[in-house]
Parts: C-alpha cells; structure tokens; sequence
C-alpha cells in the first residue's frame, strides 16, 4: 500500500509561497521544510530530484490554480471585458493585501529557471496554455473568430502579466485596472459590428 | 583628482547581463567580477554598500538603455503603433539570437527584490516612469488627448513586458509580434475618426 501523500502538498504550496515573494534561488530547501510543517525527510522522498522538482510542482500547482480561477470567473462574467475587469480586481486586491509582496507566483521561478531547466519551462508552457485557452473561448463566445481569439488571447494574457509586474514595483492596483479596462473597451469596439 | 572609474561601467555591464540570464539570487559577486574583468577590489570600491547597490546600479543602466532604444525607435517611426512594431520586432530578434535566454535586463531583478529593497523598487519605478512617457507622447502626437494617452502608454508597457515573458516561456518570438501587432491595430481604430 502507497503512503498517503500527506506532506507533499503542504509542501508544494510552501514553495508557491516562497518562490513567489523571494524567487527560487532566494529560496532554500530548510525555508520550504520550515513553513511546510513537513518533517524534512519528506522532502527528499518526495523530490528525490531536488529542488528543480519542487519548481516544476509548484509552477504546475499555481498554473492550476491561475486557470481554476480564470474558469470560475468565466462562468460569472457576459463577456471577455467583464472577465478581464473582474480578474484585475481581483489580482489588484491581493496584491495590495499583501503589500504588494506577492506577485504572479509562477513568473519569478519561470524567469530565472526556464532558459536552463527544461522541465521548469515546460511546465510555464502548460500554465500559458490553460490561461489563453480560457480566454480564447470566452472570445469565441463573444463572436469572434477562433484565430483572432487566439491571437487576441495572447495578447490578454501578455497585458495583465505584465501588469502585475508594473503593479508590483509601482505598489499600485492602478496598471492592472487600467490594462483590463483598456483592453475591454477595445474588444467591446472589435465586437460591436 | 577622483580616480577615474574605468571598471564602474564593466561591472554594471556584467551585472545587467548576469541578472538577465539567471537573476540576482543566481548571480554571485565572483560571476560579476569574473564576467567584467575588473579587480576584485574595485567591485567593493564602487558598490562598498554591496550587492543590492549592484541591483540598483544595474536597473537604472538597463532602463537607460531600454529609454533611448525607444526614444530612437519613435523618432523613426510615424506613429505608436508603428513604434510598438518596431520595439517587438528588435526584441524578438535579441530573444532568438540568445537562444531565448536572455529577457528584460531588468524584470526578474525587480520581482525578486522589489518588495525588501526600497532602492531597487525605486529605481525600477523611473524605469518604467521612461519608457511611459516615451509611449504616451508618442500617442499625444497621434492625437490622442494627455490623460488617455498615459492609460493606453501604460496598458502598451505591460502588454509588451508580459509578452516578453511568454516568449521566454515558449522559446517563440510569437507572443511579441501578436501583442504589438494587436496594439497596433487596436491603436489605429482608435485613432480613425
């Protein structure tokens, strides 16, 4: 019978945490045990890859988390606009609850990972992946077509990316707001017929 | 007579290239000297504060430069959407020829010290302060009023800097011509009475 995987979790989510205030080489492997609760020996049986591993498992975690949060706003939201003004607030209002510490928690560990760990990257890749499809869709939804969708996607998940970085060095919601309400209007333009 | 600071310059360099490639946790104080051929000493001679003065020294150089790339790149082009074509054309280019190891000299360094390092921070808020101001002046003399011109400069800024990002991620100029080609458009329907 296979050990429950009680600790790995605990784990995982220490690492979102800490790579996302600190980065990864900021992060040692005692400051993932320390805030995990997990006995030590849990992260090596877990990780035996160390702690290249651990990045992979919490850029996969938090890319999870990013699309789950994307999917539940679509469903609430008319229209791509809405979904994007509601995901700015939203990001706007735990950043500024974090004193802006906190960031997109998969973007340090990408930057400084992804040019030589290609497992890291491939799993930035799929994290892209599941955002631009959720946006893609809801753009189809809204009537346009499925190739400006995506292209329009990329752009989408590009601005409010780079809007939490602007966010965080000016320690202000404003650009995120300011890019989600700009990019609505230029699609409610593109729809309008 | 102050000495003459040959090495400053090298350093800074070394610095701004290091931190790009694998952040400022990754860099250690030996990479920088070792890449800049500078004296040991004269690292502690300019920087006696250490390593976060480094950070700060190498932000404000790469935001110089990324300042006058595009205050060169709006005095040949005739418009902003031409400008942000142009910007995602040379960056793209810069990406492909590291092998998309390199990204903005200065985006990784931010996430990682912003939040503890009131300097750094700073430094990349002039950072971004500049390329603003280039962009929202260039809509200006597209004929866009003042105060809208500042919101669409700031929603540019984010899109290309998260563009930059996905590139990386995806080992694709891509996402950088698709962001600033949608802009562009976008931009040009805008201005159209």
């Amino acid at each position: 019978m296979p050990a429950v995987p009680r600790h790995r979790a605990p784990i995982v989510d220490a690492a979102v945490r800490l790579f996302r205030r600190q980065g990864y080489a900021g992060t040692g492997l005692n400051d993932i045990v320390d805030m995990s609760g997990a006995p030590k020996g849990s992260l090596y049986h877990y990780f035996p890859a160390g702690k290249s591993s651990i990045a992979v498992a919490a850029v996969e975690e938090a890319g999870r988390r990013v699309a789950e949060t994307l999917i539940k706003l679509a469903r609430e939201t008319g229209s791509t606009g809405d979904l994007l003004r509601a995901h700015a607030r939203l990001l706007a209002g735990w950043m500024r609850k974090s004193g802006f510490r906190d960031g997109c928690p998969i973007t340090t560990v990408l930057l400084e990972l992804a040019p030589r760990e290609r497992a890291v990257a491939e799993a930035g890749r799929k994290a892209y992946a599941a955002r631009l499809e959720v946006i893609r869709d809801k753009l189809i939804a809204d009537g346009i077509n499925a190739g400006q969708s995506a292209r329009l996607a990329s752009l989408c998940v590009s601005a409010l990316q780079g809007a939490l970085i602007q966010a965080r060095v000016e320690r202000s919601g404003a650009p995120l707001e300011i890019a989600a309400e700009e990019l609505a209007r230029m699609l409610e333009r593109a729809v309008t017929p």
